[in-house]
């Protein structure tokens, strides 16, 4: 079972059919024998490598879940800095239903080139009528609004970004993540793992959240607490945003 | 520039030469127009996907820095629940220098599978002499102790390890990140992203370590408050091993 399962993605890793060409992440799940919710997460050029990871490291934990990585094209796809590629082990062709979709973050280029891309955006769009929830990181809230998921709800975003987000009629609340029906916004980066908590506890019950907490030793305790523009003040705000422009490719 | 910086990228990805078959970690960096520390983090079977890429989102801002995830063979690594694939774009024998390695942690079996790997564990020991930086995330410490790294200092790693760590005769500390001259070891999963805040202070100065954790807005505020073995209690300790164990392939 074990080997068979790991048979079956490794050959998806490599691109190989394995599952059949169409699998939707459902038959994915089964033929990893797993019997959980499907969670799908997407990906596209100069996405930021923890907006996608740190909620797949904590709801991949989540009882009998699959967590699949899709993007346009199977294959690997880049961050915004250029240095990490993560596989996307199923094409945005291959999956036509899932239980969570997590749309995560990138830099500004990385939005403006999804805005381009009418299949990822109809895909998106598709997936979301038949999900339990549908979640953003960071600016894939972006993505969310740009297909009108958003128009006048609450969310939030990247802190720098907040009056974009108003432009799309969204009310932008300065939370770690914010609920709107069945679809919840994280704001920058690494508020995907609250976010992925929260998700934890509306899916399976708050003592499995509070255990995947646990579970991932997310105990934070940074070293400084800068990570909120109020706290971090003006001029730490330009040096935020002058190292992030200049990391990006 | 950007553009031969991407092909040099996309080569990598596609285990092309691009660079030349011994590129090391500093030639990657120069191919990439990069002048700053050079960072490898060593992935392999079965990690852990936060532990390399809680510190790879981070390290990847500081000024001038490039991040490279190595393994034994370039290609795809797949996590401990098999779901998510990390692409490595140079092999062990690719890196003979970096600044900064960073040894994520995984599954038992992955750490045992490690001990297995002479090959991994000898570059491990050679890069090891000539970084500025060693550093370990969760039960990636235990790859530092099997090759005698740790052997008398104080060390940290993943909540429910403390005991087998000590039979290396490692003094077991419960901190999110623990210096032992230029060893830093971080406790689990999430707390690399700590580790990584305090690595950048070392390496570029406080103001630009507080500028990341707003670059990255890193102002956590999970849920719940269930994230140490303390705080959670026998019940949650018993139910997060178990998710842990349940998950992974």
């Amino acid at each position: 079972m074990e080997s068979s399962r790991r048979t079956v993605l490794r050959a998806a890793a490599a691109g190989a059919v394995g599952i059949g060409v169409t699998a939707g992440a459902a038959e994915v799940s089964a033929a990893q024998g797993k019997t959980g919710p499907t969670i799908g997460i997407l990906l596209y050029d100069r996405f930021s490598i923890l907006d996608p990871t740190g909620p797949a490291e904590i709801l991949s934990r989540l009882p009998g879940a699959t967590v699949t990585m899709i993007a346009e094209r199977r294959g690997p796809v880049r961050t915004d800095t250029g240095d990490v590629a993560l596989l996307a082990d199923r094409s945005i062709d291959e999956v036509h239903r899932l239980d969570v979709l997590v749309v995560p973050g990138g830099s500004g280029k990385a939005i403006s080139q999804v805005f381009e891309r009418p299949r990822v955006l109809d895909w998106v769009k598709r997936i979301h009528e038949r999900t339990q929830w549908t979640t953003s990181v960071c600016t894939g809230a972006f993505i969310l609004a740009r297909i009108g998921l958003l128009t006048g709800l609450r969310a939030t975003t990247y802190w720098s970004s907040k009056p974009y987000l108003e432009e799309y009629g969204v009310e932008y609340v300065a939370e770690r993540y914010v609920r709107a029906g069945k679809i919840i916004t994280a704001a920058g980066v690494s508020a995907g793992q609250d976010m992925a908590l929260y998700l934890a506890a509306l899916m399976a019950g708050e003592q499995t959240a509070k255990a995947l907490q646990l579970a991932v030793e997310y105990d934070p305790r940074p070293p400084y607490d800068t990570g909120s523009p109020g706290k971090a003040g003006p001029e730490l705000r330009e040096l935020a945003l002058r190292l992030l422009a200049d990391s990006q490719i």
